[in-house]
């Protein structure tokens, strides 16, 4: 593992949206303990609930920032509950949240990584006391991020380091001749209303004249939009190297009348289409 | 009062929303003059006219930040006419906004604040001219909060110093025994659906086994979220020390129907529950 | 032309929604390459396939930032395609953005600026490799704006210099006597629901007793909110000088049921009522 060191910039990515003045507090508690403190967010609209939509952007985001950077992800339906707090060490960065599986998608991309747990020991030698029981992101989270964004606390200092319960299911079968077809989900939906899948570029290498099958429709898989009609709906790999369904000058996920969870199958030729796999 | 010594950090509380370019311009002013500020983001979202919901989160959300933040906030259904813009000095903060009641909440909680009316030679004397009619944030709002942040002007050096007109009713009666009853009204839903209401915890301290009347429903008072059943509607305390009704997995302002201004009331047994006092 | 000399902040204008991490994730570039870089949104919520939204308000906006700041202003359905990327330096500022039509309003009132065209030689000078197909913000916009604010990079560096291909009509005639008109469009709604258009005060200085159609109704023309009744359609010069549709108390655009496009003509007596000129 590279070693952690923090260069004072802090993410953000929580389900705490933007209309109450929580994000803002929790910047204010950052601050408070470092004030130097360059604080950026990541996104605040994650559905509550899904702890695992964080973990899938996070995961293809993180590096994107500069090395020493902590990334603090909060969404915690178990806020208040026993559930501990950890922190990942991965590739000269530090991410925190909540043990409920967040950072999963994180710890499978960085098999170096190294985990700990905070301890009750360490927030009392941090001065964390009196912590309410539905916004940790400001009792607990904010200030543990300013002491790892300050250098005033290392990664390894948090608790004891533990190994990371995968609960997710062992990385999928890739696809490597026609015949063969990738299984997969919907995991999210962006702004333009494509329908972004956990299907990425490595299972889908070797497939030639791919299809897709959603919502009991066949999409072409193509390369770039450029290939694309206006109003058609393709299927291509985006910027993050995952699987997304899009439709030119249009949204996808209101025409095809699709949300997350939905199923996606990517096949190729010998695969009959009259044997509908959806 | 403590005296205001500015540590670089402006927050801004406003109902300007974000899709238009305007908390953007209003930063931009703020670093013309300031170009080492730090710009923090409270919220936008406050409805307009609605200056007490402002007040009453920076009332609760300001001490969060570290002693010598400017809070600049901006919900001004008056702008372009005579009304007076104030600054509050608080414990050491500044805190400024129009002379509408929006600080109220911040100086009933702040006894030894002190109040301050902006003049028109202190703006002459700033240099601020050719103010338009409809953008005092980023005309006035905008160069007074930088100068305070920078430490060239000090909130006594705004203007007179004045009482703050309280036009709020008197500190509501805290109930201290069974059979006395609290009322109040919701003040916000925060993104999550929950309601929250103006009735905070120091009027509650003494009741016993209490339960919440709201939209003709009785509910019960839990010190947790951790005691409810899934889909549960309970009243508690939330992290800002105020009284939240709430649903657990749901959305309790839409299962409730109810909006903001909805009136609530706590009581104690033995208030019986057929004298639905709603 | 004042020369362009770095503050090191860039401002970010661009229709990403702020639900994805997309704009997180070009700030965590810009970061990488420039780690003090100062970074505020003007806005993320023009409508796609609306870059000229974006050129509107960053030339009515721009120049409320210091100088020396780098505006980035991203609205590309051409991504993936040949387009162009071009950057504008005017009065002192850097202005990057697709060449598609975004940066004409900032070119139109800035007749001294000077337009440079970004080469694949200067790309490569720089490192940036392996770009998406998808999202350029990422993978160019944001290593270029960083080596811009750093001022490792100066836009007469970027590549060839060139005319602006001025594709829109050229400025409108202004009206100067009673029974002239001056027409023109709704080119955006903000979040009070006020229409703004794009007939700017230039073009209204000598008409008097003005009045205003829009929708079919003919609405009166006043100098402020002030002389407004509640509830009253009123047409004003905004802070942006430019002509808006407003609503005491009210939401302009959904009482008159329009939006983006809509006709709009200004003009004053003899011309009869009678003769409804939409």
């Amino acid at each position: 593992m590279s070693a952690f060191r923090p260069c004072g910039i802090v993410t953000l990515t929580t389900d705490f949206g933007l209309e109450d003045p929580f994000v803002g507090v929790v910047k204010g508690r950052i601050l408070t303990r470092f004030p130097t403190a360059r604080l950026i967010d990541v996104t605040h609209a994650i559905p509550p609930q899904r702890p695992a939509e964080a973990g899938f952007w996070l995961a293809r985001c993180f590096e994107y920032f500069p090395a020493g950077t902590v990334h603090v992800a909060i969404v915690d339906p178990g806020v208040g509950t026993a559930r501990a707090i950890i922190c990942v060490a991965a590739r000269g960065h530090a991410l925190i949240a909540p043990d409920n599986g967040l950072l999963e998608p994180v710890v499978a991309r960085s098999p170096d990584c190294e985990i700990y747990e905070l301890s009750a020991a360490t927030l009392a030698a941090l001065g964390i006391r009196a912590v309410s029981a539905t916004f940790h992101g400001r009792d607990i989270f904010a200030p543990v991020a300013a002491e790892l964004a300050a250098g005033r606390l290392s990664p390894d200092a948090l608790g004891m380091r533990r190994a990371m319960p995968m609960n997710e299911p062992p990385a999928a079968r890739a696809a490597t001749e026609a015949g063969q077809a990738v299984s997969g989900r919907v995991i999210t939906i962006d702004h333009f209303g494509n329908l972004i899948t956990d299907i990425d570029s490595s299972r889908l290498t070797l497939l030639r004249e791919a299809h897709v099958t959603i919502g009991g429709r066949v999409i072409p898989y193509r390369r770039t939009y450029g290939d694309a009609r206006p109003g058609e709906l393709i299927a291509l790999m985006n910027s993050f190297d995952t699987l997304e369904i899009a439709q030119t000058d249009g949204n996808a996920a209101a025409t095809l009348g699709l949300g997350r969870g939905a199923p996606v199958l990517v096949w190729s030729s010998p695969l009959p289409v009259e044997r509908n796999p959806l």
